[in-house]
């Protein structure tokens, strides 16, 4: 198993301890977002503000018609925990203008059951919190699993995550950048190859609705599909995980397509 | 008044008519989108879906915990037209898998009531809903007015979405590409100046929380704030917008970072 971390981190030889601010967008309830306070908690002191119900594919939504309840709980010992109304998006912004008494060191986002690769970043609650978290000049990771199930096993995720984190607290992280962590499905007998630093696949999602007919013989449908892949490069995100490896790709928020920026610019205005 | 737009578009010249697709994240109802349908209409078949109720800084959210809701109804004269109870990206799904007959030519999403310009892009719905078009290969355009009344005058704005129309139909737009376009709010006696290609400002929102108390003596947060901006950057869409200038920005979907990709690949994995 080869990682691009060979140090430890010893969080006691800085003056002051980090504070480390996690969500997610599974809701506070889930075990993965546990599964990364237990890993976070031996880097510092840890504040928890997640939203209070499931916000999957939620992205970057924020709540601007209705008000946001945020209520303190008492779910983790020796770490402030509080559950929110809202979107993640919302959870990083109350955390930061309310809660937080000071810039935090770092923001975690997950640990998401579920795989957010490719174009999943941009649907991924998870991955949204961590980009906002960039925009607010905070490093931030978000880290994903690749098993939807509820009672998924974070064993080999917590650990890659432990080895991240110490790396990104030790070293540093370009301004703006989040870091989305993928971390392949735990196979029997066989542990994870390793960390490859990857781009973001170019794949999409070919949809496939599910129509129903309702009790008042109304139709509804169900959003459903299959992610299809025809960027067969080395270097995606998608192909580090189909070898079990776990991804992780520097993301950031500027979403200008300056290649065709460059085509159209010299139009005279 | 200077415009990149110079030849006229015939979509008679065309053998086949356009098929364009319109959308936009603050509900059926909205003024703008029927000032928009109003432009489209000159160029091709319309077909119409966009959510039944506003979805505004809805990001790019899809929703999966909930069925989806689709009615046809007849608000537009000549136009087929469908409310949905989704976000705008479900409606570009549905409407790419359930409810078009074939790939549209263009995408269309607006005109929004408000500004998307900076980093408002990732929390709009109305450019997510143009970002999800450009990923199912479709030339996308959203189109906003930096006036959030709900009874904007969309003359100007009009004017500009078909001159832009007419541009994207008759030449091309890079494959992924959604183009995100703001329009300075009409001032009294001053045209506006023209369009500027741009690159998204580095602004950021400060975020400003109003607590209340509400009648069970319980605490809730309004979520408010002002769009700081920090890029004096000629070349911005925020400084073409402040010299009243229409912005247009290139936008695309690949989040990775390339800059901070190629400072941490070297690291032996």
């Amino acid at each position: 198993m080869k990682y691009f971390i060979f140090r430890t981190f010893d969080p006691m030889s800085n003056s002051e301890k980090p504070l480390i601010f996690i969500t997610n967008d599974d809701g506070i309830s889930a075990k993965g977002i546990a599964a990364l306070i237990d890993v976070a908690k031996g880097f510092g002191e840890v504040v928890v503000i997640a939203p209070d119900k499931p916000q999957s594919a939620m992205g970057h939504a924020i709540t601007i018609h209705h008000p946001l309840r945020l209520h303190k709980n008492s779910l983790f010992a020796g770490v402030d925990s509080y559950e929110c109304s809202g979107t993640p998006v919302d959870c990083v912004k109350l955390g930061v203008y309310e809660v937080l008494h000071k810039k935090p060191t770092l923001l975690l986002s997950g640990i998401n059951h579920g795989a957010n690769t490719a174009c999943n970043v941009l649907y991924s609650g998870t991955m949204s919190a961590a980009i906002e978290g960039a925009m607010e000049g905070v490093p931030s990771i978000g880290f994903s699993l690749c098993d939807f199930d509820y009672d998924a096993d974070f064993t080999e995720a917590q650990f890659l995550a432990e080895k991240i984190i110490a790396q990104v607290l030790e070293t540093s992280m370009g301004k703006g950048i989040a870091y989305n962590v993928n971390i392949p499905k735990s196979k029997a007998g066989r542990t994870i190859e390793g960390i490859k630093v990857c781009r973001q696949a170019n794949a999409f999602w070919a949809e496939k609705f599910e129509k129903r007919i309702d009790q008042f013989n109304k139709p509804y449908y169900w959003l459903g599909g299959e992610l299809e892949n025809e960027d067969f490069g080395e270097d995606t995100d998608l192909f580090a995980i189909d070898h079990h490896f776990a991804s992780l790709v520097p993301t950031q928020f500027d979403l200008t397509a300056y290649h065709e920026l460059s085509k159209i610019k010299h139009i005279d205005l």
